[in-house]
């Protein structure tokens, strides 16, 4: 595998996923790029034209010129044919669904609420958010409730071990309460969340080899 | 591959997918259940203790007790080891990385805007639809845009062929219209669109069979 390169943002959770992912399975991340979207410095000219049109991170930069947005699929890049990645059809399938019901009712709940409260505060909120804030954590705790539901007759979400598709949850999961969501009320994920704390390589989300560049 | 069932609407752009993907590949989807959002037939006490604990359609059935959620999930399980699923590790990759971009930025603002229009209608538009749709509309061209730039230079997403990729994102992106927006400000995506529904195997939206049953 060619050098490996991380566009990011510290505090994104879905940048998060892509450092624990390599992290988990032992995957040096030789050089990590720090933006802060905030400032507009994933949509300056250079990046769109050259790291992601989309104007987002994180981007896993896997060569000279080739360029992964979307954390799910850089996770599942990182993770091909490792023993996160089911190669059993249906659970590699159910690994996938677990992957996009994050990616449609955990990241745009959860993640969004955690970005407004930290980068915006509720007291600042404009009206869309005023407006839009209640249902969105009302999605959130919905999506809480169903995993936790899933969570009460398994340790993982698709295999008796640990699959991708736990590690990509975990990341905005584990931070429900920035996003104002108190974990302890969904006891099954809260044990989750301690298990998947515990396995061999995990790192937290702060941990200081993100001060290194 | 067991007998396979499609619990649907029959106007949900991600049940679409579903359908293209087994059309294009020749796979016969052998029973189709159908319920209606707007009547609660999603949330019935059945419905989610047996076929998705989430409450939402499509969920492909593939086995006697095996639900498979997330439309986009469902599409792989299709299409995995087929013709429309590279092998290449990093066309792969590119392949997810759109399909994610899809359940993010396309389905969310087309899909939702275009739900809104047809189930609610902009006259009957809540609080929160009011202030939401314009940033929704937003959002929707931005992606189209996204998308119009990168075909610029390509036939389909991925590769020299259709891949998974193209087929998940033409089912929101042709009804684009139906969103309220015209697809012909965005040529080269127009092009694409014609080019997909040329495909051998391929099947429109309205296509008898989902009168079958």
């Amino acid at each position: 595998m060619h050098g490996l390169t991380l566009h990011e943002d510290r505090v994104s959770g879905n940048a998060y996923k892509v450092r624990l992912i390599a992290s988990l399975l032992n995957i040096t991340i030789h050089e990590f790029f720090q933006y802060e979207i905030s400032k507009g410095e994933t949509r300056t000219s250079d990046f769109l034209s050259k790291i992601n049109a989309n104007g987002r991170i994180p981007v896993l930069q896997v060569g000279p010129d080739r360029y992964l947005p979307e954390s799910n699929a850089a996770c599942y890049y990182l993770a091909t044919d490792s023993r996160l990645m089911p190669s059993d059809p249906w659970k590699h399938a159910q690994m996938l669904q677990w992957m996009f019901f994050e990616q449609s009712f955990v990241e745009p709940t959860i993640g969004t609420l955690r970005y407004w409260f930290k980068r915006t505060g509720e007291d600042n909120f404009s009206q869309e958010q005023q407006v839009v804030s209640p249902s969105k954590r009302e999605s959130a705790e919905a999506a809480l409730q169903v995993m936790d539901a899933h969570l009460a007759t398994r340790d993982f979400f698709v295999d008796e071990e640990m699959t991708l598709a736990d590690a990509v949850l975990y990341a905005y999961v584990h931070l429900a309460p920035e996003a104002g969501l108190d974990l302890a009320c969904w006891t099954n994920l809260h044990a989750w969340c301690r298990r998947i704390s515990s396995q061999s390589g995990f790192v937290s989300m702060d941990y200081p080899e993100a001060d290194a560049t």
